[in-house]
């Protein structure tokens, strides 16, 4: 079993979501909610705030990963500078714990979620509720979108895990395949000067 | 006297520079240098390193007030979202420490010292060194910029702080000349009802 702690960043609203996975797909939710802190106050002030919320979430639940939504800088430019440095935040705090931090990008996780990177903001609500068996949608939907992307890195983590395990056998087999290879030309050498 | 430390927020190069104020524009360098991650590191790791750089800073240099560059997200989206995100976790962990932190625009850096809010960053060097008689330039431009960012600071909060103090002062008059207006009112009203 992996326990994920989900971060949609924000100042305002930060989602935060915990999900266990189990073998294979299996999935279920352990808590869901955001942080808040009001737009009025400093910035110093609230990034304190939401680090305090999310190392109380770490303490509480303690996560093995923390994953977090990539920012793009696409939309409204001060919100993302906040979601920016809330994301920073939260991988100093993941970082200072030794907790692995991974970013997944809004599509991955729409499309992890809904099969369609596509997919809107109302549908990935729907879908993780019925994933994760909930009683009802979580709210709000930064709160949905922690969860989405915590299910979405227990979902592609297992896919990169064999990559890279892979990759390492490859890299492997490639080097008995030259140590024989070298081994072999040492013993074609040997058997030459004897000649 | 107050000691100021600046931070020219970045993951590659985050320059740091501390710098006393004392009567008037009187202001003598404490510290200058730059916290340096390889870029071929994960970005929680880096901001760690430079969390962990910053702090010894605050521990060595026991600053009052941090002063850090206001982000814009003009320039490249990939640098801006990481000086982003290294800007929110030095203000966290000033905020963590109750010590108060200021912004301050790359233009009223320019303007403070040198006059101009155009300058390149040339002459934000050239004019630096003079002001604070240092025996040679410092060395890369982001140590530069937080002297720069620490003196800027200075010479602006003395102002900033006038102007709070001389509004916090008209709001008083304002509202004692309220308190009188409706005492003579009062007063009118008590003297109509005796006639």
């Amino acid at each position: 079993m992996v326990r994920v702690l989900g971060v949609d960043p924000g100042l305002t609203r930060c989602g935060l979501g915990v999900v266990d996975g189990g073998r294979g797909r299996s999935v279920s939710a352990v808590a869901v909610g955001v942080a808040r802190t009001p737009p009025e106050d400093e910035l110093p002030l609230r990034l304190r705030a939401v680090a305090d919320e999310v190392e109380r979430w770490m303490d509480r639940h303690r996560p093995e990963v923390v994953a977090i939504e990539r920012v793009f800088s696409q939309h409204n430019v001060r919100t993302v500078m906040g979601t920016a440095q809330v994301s920073g935040v939260v991988a100093l705090l993941a970082a200072r714990r030794g907790l692995p931090v991974a970013f997944h990008t809004p599509s991955e996780v729409k499309a992890a979620i809904s099969g369609s990177g596509r997919a809107d903001k109302k549908q990935v609500t729907i879908m993780i509720t019925k994933i994760l068996g909930l009683a009802e949608a979580p709210k709000p939907a930064d709160a949905a979108d922690a969860l989405a992307l915590a299910v979405c890195h227990l979902w592609r983590a297992p896919m990169a895990d064999r990559l890279a395990q892979a990759e390492a056998r490859a890299a492997e087999l490639a080097r008995n395949h030259r140590a024989r290879l070298k081994a072999a030309a040492k013993a074609t050498g040997a058997r030459d000067a004897r000649s």
